[in-house]
């Protein structure tokens, strides 16, 4: 089970890519959702040893438990559903990413992002609950101390018709990540509606990551941070 | 293929619903789009006859010129494609009916929307290239002489992404009725896009009508305009 | 807390738009499905401590018995799902709203729309189980005392093939809110079936709103209803 | 070339299904559409040798061009598209099909059902042009002489919504062969909206074919014309 | 709550068409998936009294509880899931109507289609697991003792790849009403597979009916044999 | 109950294809999902009889409990769902067939294809987390003892966006069988995503099954590791 | 431009995988469509230089034209437009591949197919128009002197319900590639209904390939025939 | 026409939004696609004198004739389709973008996107044809001198299955900015398949924008681009 020499631990059920955060500047990031019951366990404690922290995104509160009665320091928080084991030492957060969503139910999705970014070391402002259809409260998170407009990069999280993306992409300068979320009913096809208003963005500057991929956001978002605040994205 | 006293005038390819202005308050309209070019100089002849006037949408160059051989007062629009024969005494304009669209690629159908409903007899205010990526140019519209504010129905184009039913969605206090464009590209889908997005709508008081679908719009805000402006939708 | 002079307030988690009835002429309305239970009652008694009442659609039982903790004096129907807090002079309710639906599995939905309807002062005629199938039920309901002829503004409530929003637009002169229910089994796609139908409506005066959003309707429904009785919309 | 034995005769570039009529009580016919220009002539040739008819659809201008070459009786309607060597005696028709129609633009579809059934020897009536928005003209339809009350199977054509086929699905006692048509524009999808809107029809003894299928139709309405004159359905 | 003269009677929360087996030759049928519980037992009540018959089906067994509470009579079919109260004097059974499953998976549909089609007066054969991947199977049924080659009508009931029908309507002369079931998983899409390509179907006198709608099948199928038995449809 | 001549055992609720293994060389497999409780259980013992071997795929525990009281050898492995009866003599493995799978969430279909193509009599080898986010993790597995390189097919197993399957195509010179799973979440769209891309792969050589089908993909392998070591498919 | 050390010629606009024969035993082939006009003879030239032949699919007669003006004796075949250089002394053709397809409007793709595997050197017998509307052609086919029966591998290409692959799949013991072409019309939706089908086979050992791609077909054909006939597969 | 003190320039059919470089730090762009042929000279005109540079996409040969008329210095490039008037001075290139693509179809979106990068100051390196079927093509490119993995972000351009970006994605620690492109056929639906599977990526740090947009990969390459060479994004 050690290190083989090819960049990987071989586990038997699973191969950690121990040599990813050489290579793209990040550790390896467990997906928990489907997980065998057996496997999760290891693998934290695997990466813990080897890393000193752990990060789980879409864990269940059973998954939380399993790995806790390994890793009693695992920490979980219910409404983003992150299983995380952070390192003795906290980072610094450094530069700022901003994080916007749309309405409450949005929540879960935002704070996966915005707890995901904190973890790899960003500065995060939080504004919640600024959908379109009440303009003036996102126009008066613009320009406030720590507003919209400061960051290095916004992460805007929608669901229904998602059209947050493109007017919060309107009114900076920087990239937007736009995440899609599954809220709404009907015809929002569990956030197809969202993610294809997102993707054909009238404004610019506007990228797009998977239906409620809070992490995946998180993860472009710090790659932009760090290279906005003038060192490499890894 | 005079009147049968069943309410239609049968003309054995077509039965002409010379009932339908007495039940709904419009009389027949013609979908140009794939009707034969020997039927359709005939139906305009017809409903001329009947009306003494005619309208037709989604009409070709081609067919224009088919029906001003018969009726040589047809006008043509070549943006809106309506092809319309006007009554001798102009219907005076009442109201407001307020026609906004996101970008000039979007215009032929506003025009198209905006043309049926001064044929109908609403007076139309035209705001065009408003979309929201360049916000202000928006919000500049609501509050002027004639803006969008003052309408009693507004009929919102948008192709991509058709964030702009939603924008304006928040920002008035009378129906939306939003028109999804088949402008854009890729995952815009043909107009699915904006359509799904304008039916997910966070902004209340929005109701969709189909692809392009100008005259659908017109005839809306034209029903709900009449009730607004005191008489009855008919 | 409090109003913070930028037209929202802010909980935190949340921002009030306590602006929208001024902008709109209709409250906020909170849509309680997938609001994280910590939120929902603080909503609530937030909405209720300014403006007296307060209204929720798509509310659990388990959200409703959330919110009464706090607010004893809210109601709940189990069918419209509608958790609300009505306020302490009764609305005295104007004009003429017809809810029409299809089949008596489309009930919930016309309640959802019926009930919003009369919370936002809409006088409501109920119109259920006449879908086209046995179409003199429906043609016995048009001209009777009360009858869906005399509305200003119709709701066509229907799953399945959802017909029944053509054959109404065909009847009447006034605008036809057409909603789609979720009602149906496979090729009905969760209510895509009749929400394609209702979109390509042959009849004119039909525009959509997203599938099952009964609330979604009878917002438009009452601002419509708000203009033909010779107020404004708001 | 001759007949193997097999059942079929073996053209090379085509196994004819010489067996078929036999079997199944109607002769192959032709999907022209996509045919090589080499093949065509020589198929209509064969099945002309071997029955003294033949029968093609989606047949093209420049391939009854090529057919003529060979067949110069061959007649070809354009506005069907259907492509015909009739026998030298003509059919006698029986029974009674009833085709009925939503618009002038299905015309097409509906001809191509009305023409196909007239040449497997069924008696067609044709009501063209009444679809759901203009309810009267179909009820007028009903009970007349030559009504659609009194056919033994109805082929309901209709594009945009199709709430035609449940309308008349509501109001006879045969069965009713649904044919969406492709007529329509933005959300119909080519067809599709109609599709399912006939696949969930809330009437029931509808069936549902392929878009624009008048053929298919039209095969399924002689089979059970055929059973109700007295005989078997080949 | 009697007939009131309009051919159907209302009972508040539902109007039965009292008129429909005079118009179409079958009674109502009560498609209980997602009425609510208060309504059921009062339908078939009504139906009973009305009829002295009553036909439910996706029944739950829940649903049939209570209807059993008011109707000791009603019989309930876990496979099928049909409720129904029987006639006191049995139907006698007339004609042949075919029905023919792909799988043992397909059963519960298949039984839907075979004991409706019998509750309408149709003799039923039975043909079951003979999908084409052991086409023998299917060869075997078609001309033993009441084979399949016997039937006015053939009910082809298949999931997966659908492939059952095509098969069937190249062997038989009369027509196919094919089903396609639910049953298949990853993209069979619940039964749009089998949707798909039974409407694409290479051999004629195929026609489809809606996922999983063995009743509709059955009623299609029961029109048919009456016809082919010499009386009227219905 | 006993062979009937025609090629199969008819159980009257089911036809047992005992033909199947002379024509195909494989024995009848049961697909257990969805088989009512009353009959999974006698096919059984039925296939066990005449083989004295059974194989059942996505059997549920519950199933397998009943399967085991009548046939308490019965095996059941959760992770890939197979439900089995081993023939009393072992078969021998032969060839080389490679599994292969991106991420440890795939291990239950990637299992699925292992067993089955083992009881099918193929030898296999695991190479099981090996997705292209890793490239050396799979280049590693490419050519050391028993690597992928040896295998006569490959099995490639990949939900999310399923490039493993080209990159493998890309690598190997023969077959690749690519299984798509239903693991990843937003728009994977239960695993479409993976599915049109393994459809799409612009490496040669790769042929795609179901979503899910570890099955299918086994028994393609076998099939064509039975051609390179000298026998025939069957 | 001359090979560079890393497997691989750079033309600029190109590069060429001189690797891949080594590789995968398979020479690169140019996919034409889409490819620059001042791309493809440069990509040809180069591919005769490295390999003495060449092979390109889905050739239009222009792009043919332009590869005919720097290597004439390219040739050109219109049905399957395949545009191809062959080797100077013929490769011998070895084993078996039976490529069958269901209509004669399938022939395009089914003949890419059978030239294509020619091209890699395998023997191929065609069974064309064998559809299962007529199911004695097929089995016709079956045990003839080079019948379906003797192949390693089975390509069956196959629009409108793709029937055909699972009845082949069920009569066969070889792997069957099934090909799903664009052939049909309506709910075909360009090849998407045969695809499924396709893909939902009951039938075991059929896996499949995109939408009218033959070439993909015929170069799994041929590394299966390979295997077959005792070499390795490249 | 002047500035109107609102942020705009109000052309009439066109609302110029002169703020924008103020506001993003980029100057509005032209959508050519659908301009009606009388607006898009005028609005380049316009944009040139306010801007001294203008820039148009998706621009048709006859489009830049029409804006050549008035703008004789503007150059179109008909591989990316790319309509420009460069500013007198040339701005200077900072940093690193690098642009990756699949195979020489994609070179038009690559173009695209390269050429939009440049003028808007970024340097750019182009690594074509670099597909994953021939994975050492890919890697060759990633360290050599101006190789992939200096850049400061990537735009990965691919269709078909798109795999590319994940690829890539695994293999760098900066930004990924995926565009799919519409080249392959059947299965990829115009670009879907590329599309699904770039949201899906199993790789971190991935972002989509919509299908053959690389226009909208450059705008974020070159926002990421400025933040990283240490100025604000505009």
């Amino acid at each position: 089970m050690s290190e083989n020499g090819a960049g990987y631990d071989d586990l038997g059920f699973a191969k950690l890519d121990t040599n990813r955060e050489k290579r793209t500047g990040f550790p390896e990031v467990v997906f928990c959702e489907g997980k065998p019951d057996a496997f999760l366990p290891k693998i934290f404690q695997h990466l813990v040893v080897a890393d000193g922290r752990a990060l789980g995104t879409r864990a269940s509160e059973h998954q939380a438990g399993l790995v806790r009665e390994v890793l009693p320091q695992a920490s979980y928080d219910p409404v983003s559903r992150i299983l995380s084991v952070a390192p003795e030492v906290p980072v610094s957060l450094v530069g700022h990413v901003a994080v916007v969503c749309a309405g409450t139910a949005d929540t879960p999705v935002a704070e996966e992002a915005a707890r995901v970014a904190e973890f790899f070391g960003s500065r995060v402002t939080r504004h919640y609950d600024v959908g379109v259809a009440g303009l003036h409260r996102l126009l008066d998170q613009m320009d406030r101390e720590d507003g919209i407009r400061g960051a290095n990069c916004v992460v805007a999280v929608a669901g229904m018709e998602g059209a947050l993306a493109s007017v919060v992409g309107g009114l900076v300068s920087v990239p937007v990540i736009a995440v899609p979320t599954s809220v709404g009913y009907g015809a929002s096809f569990n956030g197809m509606a969202a993610l294809l208003s997102m993707l054909n963005s009238c404004a610019n500057g506007v990228a797009t990551v998977n239906i409620d991929n809070g992490f995946g956001a998180a993860y472009l978002a710090t790659q932009i941070n760090r290279l906005a605040v003038g060192g490499s994205a890894s």
